[in-house]
């Protein structure tokens, strides 16, 4: 078959090109610990990328060869990202909060060639380099000097055409975190980053444009950083980078940069809040927050509603890209009361073109879309996992949806709302308590700082659930207190049988309840006494 | 390779699919010109579509077969495209107002299978019936009783699958209006089509979400409607459609419907601006106005920027899909002065992500993006035409360019400014002048409704400029009046040798000034005197 229309393949470089030709520049900046700021724009990157691409090429790097990075936000980070796809190789992002076991696996199941790592990771890497076996060369990705990302580029000139393959070929390794079994690796590929990038800019999505300033507080090594940076480079986007979490670099960097668009976890926003309530610092320019991880507490909602913020839940994880669902102001929003708001924005959304739902029970039938029967949901489409790294069988079932784990109800106008993780859900008496909503209640209540609700078992009932609290600092808030806010806001079964104060949560390396160690510790106090 | 992520085809009718699932109660509204509503949603369209889907099943049409329409746009229109690309087919959109021997020639070079049309074009139908002898059948579109659409969909269930073929098998055939040579037939890809819808919807070129109330002046048969349909599906937006371009409907519908977006060429922008000043009837949900065909006259622009309209240039072709460029607020933009403003709008702005421009001289040698060198634009990308169809060479260079005939300028920041069509430009004393600067510098004085600009022989200059100005009812605006204001516009020997008034100016069937048809007949009068 001739072709009637221009057979372009869909391949990464082509998203930096674009904006280096036509949003040149727009500045790429990085907020380091230290308080000072580096500034390039998307042209000097491409140029950089390129010199890395040569220097890949010139250290014996093949395109399919893993190039493994260790390293937090910085621009030198997406030079090597866009170097290393650029000439054909797979970029596999590690997790620094990865235990050390982790760590290793996941490098010799990639079979890294490769390491970039960050100078404060050198005590990590020491430590595990003879551990690395297939790591060739390891590079440092900050700084100057002899051994760094710098040196290397120094001697290239940036006069190279980039790797031209099939958009099938992959372009990024993302492991799982994997809070139960070995990580799973998702190779994404040129064309699954691409189309997940052109959906991510849309309006009702990330809303990016050449006028936005977006500031990804998610971690570029957490899929792919949302893959905002690719999304951003379609856009044209000011990109703002920062190493740190730290909540008044954080917080002082928005205001100084203007940034209008960010992304993280719920426990991130939970913090900048906190100093930018204490501090008067909200930062003016904000007005769009995507937040995703786990849901967000109403409160959390609330706070930036108030501030005109437009706030949305994304859904998603590693193996959708992670783009699955964004929350969506719908027709009439302008005419609801802030309750029925707060009720539509703590939805996590409606699917891009590309991805579909679908809700079925136990027995994998359907579930209704009633808003209030839950079930299993299921998703598919072009940047979901078809096959994980490596393994012998697909992650999919035969008519190639990959089930999430998550319980969900779905609206019926096509609004997907996250209930729980599936083995998070409460079974008491047999009847289901999600200990999201319980979580998130609890973290209505004044004086509480963070919450966990599992289902500890129970002689009668099966299970029951049990809260642990982390108050926030000061705070004397007690038991009873907690559960007569509760009473407000969940029904009276739902109710803790018992409520534990704690110093500190465990977090999985991605920023997310450590569950399992949870239930571990706490799973038999009801039986135990 | 094994497939490390899902590998769905990007295919027309998922578009659909997805609009119905995700915004099912979003509205498709026709606003017939009998001042008749008739309202569907995207669910009841994506059920009409598979029941048409079937019904040319039923017909013995086949995957690849041509379906001709010779029609308006209104909702029966877009069940016969979805219905048919749906079934594989490929819809063909003829344009009611080509001279007959075009019309004879695009559906005998297409070899169409049916046609659908409106009872309106009966006449044009039943005068061309026996030049059209591939067409099988004839299908009225609108109305119901023997011989319509409605009565094919009736004996239908819609419970059938979409034909699931290759993403770049062809979903729709284009011809251009071809002002000079026989028209040449553009044919769509599904890759293509929904490349270009995804792009479309982003906030710098569309701006669609589900909110968004679209209604399409451009019809159905320019590129596809461009491309509006599939990128209002992408969004999930309302969208609204008018038979007919006459000012009052237009305008009433706009208002009641809260119309948000609307695109167009300025012709009927002219008309519609004109009606709502004098009946005060501007549509007061409207914020996105985009304006294609050929350059809008910055009177315009600046009128809707009073309103707080955005309005964005629309540059491309039937080649393009037709979205190659669309014009863009800078960063800065709220600081700019009302003439930094109109500068900045009347260009045609900036690529979509895919798109890449070039510009070059009659060497093909670069030429530099200084935003005054002119040179000759252009184009390649996964939604540009490769070879038209049925054509015997390619369309493109060896590099894979596609020539677009415009000459346009770059400017530094990578925003590309139309000067003229290549052909239209004016050689005067081996200097150019623009003819739509000349024309859009006219149209800017009082009492000008429209005004052509062409090139005259001249026995020392080669070509001096003549104008052909169309007077607003009641106006007596003189040509000593007009080559006073437009002194004030453009270089002193831009000025045109002669003004003529006229009643009317001649159109292409697109709604482009005829120039051909005015240099046939003005060429010559500066040396005949």
């Amino acid at each position: 078959m001739i072709a009637s229309m221009q057979d372009h393949q869909l391949r990464v470089p082509q998203l930096l090109d674009h904006a280096a030709r036509y949003h040149g520049d727009r500045e790429i900046v990085t907020a380091w610990p230290d308080g000072s700021v580096t500034r390039i724009t998307w042209a000097t990157l491409a140029n950089d990328a390129r010199k890395m691409a040569q220097a890949f090429e010139r250290l014996g790097i093949k395109p399919g060869d893993r190039v493994a990075t260790l390293a937090m936000n910085h621009t030198p980070h997406l030079v090597a990202w866009f170097g290393a796809i650029g000439m054909g190789a797979i970029v596999h992002t590690l997790n620094p909060r990865l235990f050390d076991e982790q760590l290793i696996y996941t490098v010799n199941h990639a079979a890294d060639r490769v390491l970039l790592y960050d100078c404060a990771f050198q005590q990590q890497v020491d430590r595990l380099r003879d551990r690395w076996p297939t790591i060739e060369r390891f590079i440092r990705i900050d700084g100057d000097g002899p051994g760094s990302l710098l040196e290397l580029l120094n001697v290239e000139d940036g006069e190279c055409d980039w790797y031209g393959g099939d958009e099938r070929e992959p372009s990024m390794l993302c492991y799982t975190s994997g809070t139960t079994g070995a990580p799973k690796g998702v190779l994404y590929t040129h064309r699954s980053t691409v189309l997940h990038a052109m959906a991510g800019v849309a309006p009702s999505m990330f809303d990016l444009s050449a006028t936005s300033v977006v500031l990804p507080i998610v971690p570029l090594f957490h899929a792919a950083g949302w893959g905002l940076p690719f999304a951003a480079a379609i856009a044209g986007a000011k990109m703002v980078l920062c190493p740190t979490n730290e909540p008044t670099i954080l917080s002082q960097t928005m205001t100084r940069e203007h940034v209008t668009h960010s992304a993280g976890v719920p426990t991130v926003w939970l913090s900048l809040l906190a100093h930018a309530d204490a501090a008067n610092a909200f930062p003016r320019a904000l007005r769009h927050v995507s937040i995703g991880g786990s849901a967000a507490p109403a409160s959390m909602i609330a706070r930036f509603e108030a501030a005109g913020v437009r706030v949305a839940h994304i859904w998603g994880m590693t193996e959708t890209s992670p783009l699955g669902t964004m929350g969506q102001r719908p027709v009439g929003w302008a005419l609801m009361d802030e309750a029925q708001k707060l009720s539509v924005a703590s939805r996590q959304g409606k699917p891009p073109y590309g991805v579909e739902l679908a809700l079925v029970d136990d027995a994998g039938e359907p579930v209704t879309h009633d808003g209030v029967s839950p079930g299993r949901l299921r998703v598919r489409g072009p940047w979901v996992v078809h096959r994980y790294y490596a393994a012998d069988a697909d992650a999919v079932d035969d008519d190639g949806w990959f089930d999430t784990g998550d319980v969900a109800v779905m609206h019926p106008d096509g609004t997907m709302q996250i209930t729980d993780r599936a083995k998070d859900m409460i079974k008491s008496g047999g009847e289901w308590i999600s200990s999201v909503e319980l979580e998130n209640a609890a973290i209505g209540c004044a004086g509480v700082a963070e919450a966990a609700a599992i289902g500890a078992i129970h002689p009668k009932w099966g299970e029951r659930p049990i809260l642990l609290v982390v108050r926030r600092p000061g705070s004397t808030v007690t038991s009873d207190e907690l559960r007569l806010h509760l009473q407000n806001h969940v029904a009276k079964w739902w109710l803790p049988d018992e409520v534990i104060f704690v110093e500190e949560l465990p977090h999985t390396a991605t920023g997310k309840l450590l569950k399992s160690a949870l239930r571990d510790r706490y799973a038999k106090i009801l039986i135990d006494g």
